[in-house]
C-alpha cells in the first residue's frame, strides 16, 4: 500500500485540537475559510500521493549526481517539481503582490508535512525556496524583490541558503567568505560553503544563492556578517538569466540518507553578488529564514513519522506469520506509541504555525512570543519523534526492516538529518532554555496556564487523565522556575530533557482535548498520557540535575584517555 | 584516531565489578588465571586494533558480492580471518579435546565485544561458527563431532545457522523445509532459507550449514522440527571436502548495514544432510546455539557502542569550531551518557557470561537460572545501548555525522540489526517476563537481593547514590510482583519497558560498585544513577499499565483505516 497523505488527520487537528478558525477570523487571512483549507488540503494530498510519493524510492536508488560540474537530479523529479510549482505550492504563504497565495503558514506547514512524508528529498527544494522568499520579503530592497520574488514564487527559479563553511560547523560567526565591494553596487564573493542543499538544480531556470559573507571592514563574529544574493546565472537588463556567475559545485556529499537531495560543496570565486539588507546585519535576515525553516524541518520529522507509521502498520496487518502480528501486545504497544507521538508532534507543530499566523495577522507580541517559544519545541520534538517512530518502524518489520527494498530503512536513514540541520536539536534546546526563557519565563508560563485551564475543563469527563496532565504541568512549572534561577551552564546541561518534557506535557494537553471525542481518540490519549507522559518525571529530574557531574569528569575521561 | 579495543576497561570490570576470580577458582577453568586473562585480552586487543579494525570501512564500501553463485568477500577479510583463526580466537571457549582452548565464555565474550567494535561484519563469521561448535558439542553424535569440530574450531571451515524461511519470520515453528530419509542414514534436504549470515564464504575450505527441517512424519509446529548438518562440500572417506552438495546461494540481500557480511537466500535442492540430535528435537539444539548467540549479539551492541563513543569523543575533542565542542554542557551530557550506558551494558553482559561459566563449571542450577535470566537483558539492553549510543554519536558530529566518510553513520546503520537478529528485542522482553519469570520470580528476586545487599555495603560511603539504587530496586521488586500476578497479554504489553528498567537497576548497581573507586568512576556513576536511572519510574509505570488501552484501539485505528 503506498503512502497516503494524512489530510483527514490534519483537518481533525485544525478543527478540534488546534483550531485554525481564529486565523481565518483575522482580516489578513479572511480568505482562508474552513472550506478553502479543506479543499486545498485535499488537493495537496492528491498531489503528494499520486505525483510525489512515487519518487521516494527512486531518489534513494538513483541519487542526484554531479556531471561536468552540473547536478543531474533523479529521473522524475523535474516533472513532479513542475506540478508542485504549477499547483502554487511553493508560494502558498508568499505575498500576493508577487504572485503568492498569501495563505496562512498553518496551511503551508500542513502541506509541507504531507509532501515530506511523500518524498523529503524532493520537498527540500521548494522548502528552501520558501525560506528564501521569506528572507527577501522582509529584508531585500524593492529592486531585488521585484527581480527575484515572482520567479521564486512561481517556481521558475529555486533558492538556497549558504551558511556553513568547512571550518565553522554550527558556529556561523566563524564565516570567512569575503565580499569585496566593486564600487558599482555589486560585490565580489569569494569563499567555500558546505552542506548546501540543492546547491544546484537542473529543473529550474536559475538557482539563487543567499550567501553569508564578510565585508572587508567587518567586525569579528556574528555582528560582522552580511547577506548577499548570488545567482547562478546573472540577470540581463530584462531580468532574464544570462551569463554564468563565477561559482560552481565542487562536489556532492555521500550521505546516510536523503540521497535524492544533492548536498553540495560550493565554491564562490569572485562571484557577483548583491547585498540583501544592511551591512553586517546578515544574521538577522538569516534568522528570519531559519525560524520558519526550523518549523518546516519539524514538519519534515512529522511527515516521515507518519510515513513510517503507515508502512509499519501495513506490515503488521499483512504479515503472513500466524496470520498477522498486529495482535501481539508488544507490536500493538509499538504501533500505538508511534501513532500517539506522531499525533502529539503534529499538534505541536500546527500550534506553532497557528501562533506564527496570528502574530502576523494581529501584530500582537503575545502571539509572536508564543510562536518563538514553540518553534524549538516543534523542531526538536517533531524530528526526534520522526527518528523514534522510524526506528520503531524498522523494528516492527523484524529482519525485513533491515532489507533496503522494504523501505522502512530509508525512512530511518532519511529522517536522521532532521535532528541536525537548521540547528541541531541540542541547539534548539539551548535556544529554549536560553533565549526563550529570557523573558523571565512569561511565554513558558502562559503555555502552562493554557494547559492547566484546559485541564480544568476536562476534569469532570476524564478525571484520571486530566489529573495526570495537570500534575505533569505543575512539575514542569517547578522545573521552569528552577531553570530560571540557574547559571547558563547548569541550564544547558538539562536543556534537552527539559525540551522533551515540555513537548510531552503539550502533547498530553492536545491528547486530552482529543480524548473528549471518545472512542479511538480517547484510547490513544490514554496510551500517551498513561504510557508516555510519565517520562516527564525522569526528564525533569535530569533537567534539574545541573552540570556538576558532567564537569567532574575530565575531558580525558570522556575521550577515554 | 583509529578504534582501540577496550581491554583495560574490560580488565577493570572483570577485576572489580563482575569478578572473574570465582570462575578461575573452579576446577574446570583453573587455567584461566588473572595473568592469563590479562595476557589474552592484550593479545586480542592488538589483533582487533591492527588487523580487524582497518577492515571496517572497506567492508561497507566493497560489500561481499555474488559472482556465479559464489560469494566474493571484501578484499582483506580472508587475511584477517586467517589471523583470527591462527590466534585460536574461534575456539577460545571450545572443548580442548577437539582443539579448542577450553577457556571461559567470559573471556570469549570480551574478545567478541572487542572484535565486533573493530569490524562487526567480519566478526559475524567466527561468531556463527562458535554457535555451531556449541550446538554440535551438545547435540551431535560422536561421528559428526569428530568430523566437524576440529575443522570448525581451527577455523578451516565455517558454520552457519539456517532457521528463517520466507513465510515464517520469527515464527520458527512454521518451518517448511523438508528432510526425506534416504535409508542410508542421510536425508535429502529441500527448501529455501533466508537471512543466512555468511551463507557462503570464500576464505574457508567448507561451509557447514545447520538446517532446521521437517521429517515426513513430523508433527506441526516447533515440536516437529529436526536439525541437520548440510555441508557445502560433501566429505570424502578421509573427511576432506569433495563433491559439491546440492545447495546454493540464490541471492544476497541489499541491507541497511553490515555490508561486509553476506546475508544469503539459500536454496537446498535435495541436499545431503545428517541429522544432529534426535528426530523432532531440533529446537532444543537450536536453543543451545541461540542462547549463547544472544549474549554474543548483546556483546556486539556493546562493541559498537564503544566504537561509536570513541569516534564521537575524538570528534568533540578535535572539532575546530571554537577550539573544541567538548566544553559545551550538552555535548558533555551526550558523551557522558554514552559512556555511562556503555559501562552498564558491558557489566551486565560480562555478568551474564560469568554466570554461564559458573553454571558450566559447577553444574549449579542457581547459576544456570541466573545466566538464563540475564541473557535476554544482556541481549536487548546491550543492543539498545549500541543503537542509542551510535545515534548520539551521529548527533555529536552534527552535519559531519550524516556524511558517510565520517564513519559515525556506519555504526548507526550496522548496529540496527543487533536489535533484530537472534530474536528481536521484543522477543527477548517476552522471554524475560514469560519463561524467565515462570519460576515464580526466583531468579529475578535473587538478582534484586544481590543489588540490595551490595547497596547496604555502600550506604555509608555513597549515601545518596545508594539510596537511589536501593529504592529503584524496591520499585522494580514491586513491579516484578505485579507482573507475576498478570495474564500473559498484560505482562507482554509491559515487557519491553520492564526489561529496560531491570537493566537500568542492574547498571546502577554496577556503577555503584565502581563509584567506590572514586574519581572519574564516581562521577560517571553519578551521571548514570542521577541522570539515567530515574527513567525506571516511567518505565515501570508503563510496564504496569497492562494491555487495556492497546486493545481499546481497533486494528483499523492502528493501521489508520
Amino acid at each position: 500500500m503506498p503512502y497516503r497523505a494524512p489530510a483527514d488527520e490534519i483537518r481533525f487537528i485544525l478543527d478540534k485540537i488546534v483550531p485554525i478558525a481564529p486565523v481565518a477570523a483575522t482580516e489578513r487571512f479572511a480568505e482562508a475559510t474552513p472550506d478553502l483549507i479543506d479543499a486545498m488540503l485535499g488537493e495537496a494530498a492528491r498531489l503528494c500521493d499520486e505525483v510525489v510519493a512515487p519518487l521516494n524510492r527512486p531518489g534513494d536508488l538513483t541519487p542526484a549526481r554531479l556531471e561536468n560540474g552540473v547536478v543531474r537530479s533523479t529521473p522524475g523529479y523535474a516533472e513532479a517539481y513542475a506540478k508542485i510549482a504549477e499547483g502554487g505550492w511553493i508560494g502558498t504563504a508568499a505575498p500576493v503582490e508577487y504572485g503568492g497565495m498569501g495563505l496562512p503558514q498553518t496551511l503551508n506547514m500542513a502541506v509541507q508535512e504531507m509532501m515530506s512524508g511523500a518524498c523529503i528529498s524532493l520537498q527540500l527544494c521548494p522548502l528552501l525556496t520558501q525560506g528564501q522568499i521569506e528572507a527577501l520579503e522582509h529584508h531585500a530592497s524593492d529592486a531585488i524583490r521585484d527581480l527575484y520574488l515572482p520567479k521564486l514564487i512561481s517556481g521558475e527559479w529555486s533558492g538556497t541558503m549558504n551558511l556553513t563553511e568547512p571550518q565553522a560547523g554550527s558556529d556561523v560567526g566563524a564565516v570567512r567568505t569575503k565580499a569585496e565591494p566593486r564600487g558599482d553596487g555589486t560585490y565580489a564573493i569569494t569563499g567555500q560553503k558546505i552542506f548546501i542543499t540543492w546547491g544546484d538544480c537542473d529543473f529550474v531556470g536559475n538557482v539563487c544563492h543567499l550567501v553569508l559573507a564578510r565585508l572587508p571592514d567587518a567586525p569579528a563574529g556574528t555582528r560582522g556578517i552580511s547577506l548577499f544574493m548570488v545567482p547562478k546565472l546573472l540577470l540581463d537588463a530584462d531580468g532574464n538569466p544570462g551569463a554564468a556567475n563565477t561559482l560552481r559545485v565542487v562536489s556532492l556529499e555521500h550521505k546516510l540518507g536523503i540521497h535524492g537531495s544533492p548536498t553540495c560543496v560550493m565554491a564562490f570565486e569572485g562571484a557577483t553578488g548583491w547585498m540583501v539588507g544592511e551591512p553586517h546585519k546578515g544574521m538577522a535576515a538569516m534568522f528570519t529564514m531559519m525560524n520558519n525553516a526550523r518549523l518546516g524541518v519539524g514538519m519534515q520529522g512529522i511527515g516521515l513519522a507518519e510515513a513510517a507509521c503507515q508502512k509499519a502498520a501495513e506490515y503488521a496487518r499483512d504479515r503472513a506469520q500466524m496470520g498477522q502480528i498486529l495482535g501481539h501486545p508488544d507490536v500493538r504497544r509499538m504501533l500505538a506509541t508511534m501513532r500517539a507521538e506522531t499525533f502529539a508532534a503534529r499538534a505541536i507543530g500546527l500550534a506553532c504555525a497557528v501562533a506564527l499566523d496570528m502574530a502576523r495577522a494581529t501584530g500582537a507580541k503575545e502571539w509572536a512570543d508564543r510562536a518563538a517559544f514553540l518553534t524549538p519545541i516543534a523542531k526538536a520534538y517533531g524530528t526526534d519523534t520522526g527518528i523514534r517512530v522510524a526506528e520503531t518502524g524498522v523494528q516492527i518489520h523484524g529482519g525485513m526492516g533491515f532489507i533496503e527494498e522494504t523501505g522502512a530503512a530509508q525512512y530511518y536513514r532519511d529522517v536522521r538529518i532532521t535532528a541536525i540541520y537548521e540547528g541541531t536539536n541540542g541547539i534548539q534546546a539551548m535556544d529554549l532554555v536560553g533565549r526563550k526563557l529570557a523573558d523571565g519565563g512569561d511565554a513558558a508560563f502562559r503555555v502552562l496556564e493554557e494547559v492547566e485551564t484546559a485541564a480544568e475543563a476536562t476534569r469532570a469527563t476524564c478525571p484520571d487523565l486530566t489529573e495526570a496532565v495537570w500534575s505533569a504541568a505543575e512539575t514542569l512549572r517547578e522545573a521552569t522556575e528552577w531553570m530560571l534561577a540557574q547559571e547558563p551552564r547548569d541550564r544547558f546541561a538539562g536543556a534537552v530533557p527539559y525540551l522533551r518534557a515540555f513537548a510531552l506535557v503539550l502533547g498530553a494537553h492536545y491528547h486530552l482535548k482529543a480524548a473528549l471525542v471518545g472512542g479511538a481518540r480517547r484510547a490513544l490519549a490514554e496510551v500517551f498520557i498513561r504510557r508516555i507522559l510519565p517520562q516527564h518525571t525522569a526528564l525533569l529530574a535530569e533537567a534539574r540535575e545541573g552540570a556538576g557531574a558532567l564537569y567532574a569528569l575530565a575531558d580525558g575521561d570522556l575521550v577515554g584517555e
